[in-house]
Order: structure tokens, then sequence, then C-alpha cells
């Protein structure tokens, strides 16, 4: 898994839609639905009549921690769903990459939402790193 | 209009619907199109069987906006689309507030989003100022 200054990504050896399903099934498992999808590509072509790769952005809510958060403070919402993109860059290959908690929330600045970022960002870890092991087994 | 480190808002003198429907329109006319929306109320009902206020939260995107950032850094998907939240404060008053695109976009450190930041910043300001100056004239 890699980590950018605010991502966390794995590169999968499988198709785009693929690891679509898989990264759904792992966000479920770590209590994530998604709640929304935007299908980048098919938007760009529609809006603007651009080209671009297959791209699509999962909003992904795990409802105990949204709440946790929303009592702690009302505006995080702004901040939320935990958004998951997943980008084809080849054929057999694609992307999966996770908002990551830790800065993002970390923005707002208080201290009470420190531990269910640190929990949302563990949750989003496992999810990412059980499709990264799926791929080393495989 | 206040901004808080990581948002934008209004506090409105009108009831949540009124104001779900008047930053749509504040956000079209600012390139905005809304392309997701997630009741919290609902959600938490539904999912937790917890009672909240009436929340909203808005996925707003510009395409142009999207596009241009997406050709700086593919990623930055993970913080897209900017997410307006409507709340009820009272039957007839209303919080709106925007992600601020500075802070958000600006943790990803790439000089060449500054520009789009800027520009998605000022729009959503006046998307904003224009519902706050509606109030003012009523």
């Amino acid at each position: 898994m890699q980590e950018t200054k605010y991502a966390l990504r794995v590169e999968l050896n499988e198709p785009y839609e693929k690891a679509i399903e898989d990264v759904t099934g792992a966000l479920k498992e770590q209590g994530f639905g998604v709640l929304t999808t935007i299908d980048i590509k098919e938007a760009l072509k529609q809006k603007l009549d651009k080209d671009f790769r297959r791209y699509v952005i999962l909003g992904a809510c795990n409802p105990v921690l949204a709440h946790q958060a929303l009592e702690v403070d009302l505006e995080v919402g702004v901040l939320l769903p935990c958004n998951v993109i997943v980008y084809e860059t080849s054929e057999n290959s694609s992307v999966v990459a996770a908002m990551a908690p830790l800065p993002t929330i970390g923005m707002v600045g208080a201290e009470k939402l420190n531990p269910i970022a640190k929990e949302a960002d563990q949750r989003l870890r496992k999810a990412l790193g059980q499709l990264e092991s799926k791929m080393l087994e495989s």
C-alpha cells in the first residue's frame, strides 16, 4: 500500500470492473456502504464531450463512525463520505485509492474527532490491504 | 459568510427544503451540478435507528474545473466532488456549508492545482454569497 499526503492507494492486477466489485466488498466488510457513485468518464463525456479513462468515485460511509463524527462536529459532513476512487490503468490493471481520514478529518482540529478518524483510517487500510493480499495469493 | 478551517458557511432564514432548492440553483449558476445526494437523517435512521436532524450532503461538481484538476493529478478525485451540506436549525432556518477548496485541494501540494482551487473557491463564495444577499433583501 502506498500513502500520499491525502490518500491511501493500491495498484491491482485486475480489470476495472472487478476492482470496483472487490473494493465494494472489502469496504462492506469494514462497515462502509457505498452510498454514491460518480462515473467520471461518463460525466466528462456527457458534460464536456471529453474522452477520459474509466474512473469512478465511490462515496463510502460507515454509518457508526459518521454518526459519532457528526455528534462531535455537526459540520464535518462537508468532509464526508469517504471517497474511494477506482481507475483503469490497463485492460488488466487498476488503481484503488481512498481519501486518507487522518489528514482530512484532522483539518477540523477537534481532538474528539481523532479516535474516530483513526478508526476509519484503520478500517480503510484493512479494506485496501485485503485487496492487495488477494493479488499476492493469485 | 463565515469561514472555518475547512468550510465556508452561511446561516439562512429559510426552511430546510427551500435552502436545498436555493443552494442547488446558486451552485448551478456557478457551473456546479449536484451529482449526488446523501440524506443523513434517513441514512442514520435506516442503518442505526438513530434520530437526527434533517441534514443532506450534496456532491457538487463543476465539470470544467474537475477535468482540469484530474489532468494535473489523476488522484485528486478522492477530494472530489465538492461537498455542500444543508441542515435544519429550526422550522424557518438552515445552515449551508461547502467544503473549502483551498485547504482541501491544497493538501495535494501541487502548484498547478492552486489556480483551479482558487477558481472553485471564488465560485463557491459567489454561490453562498448570493444566498446571503437574498436573505438581506427579503
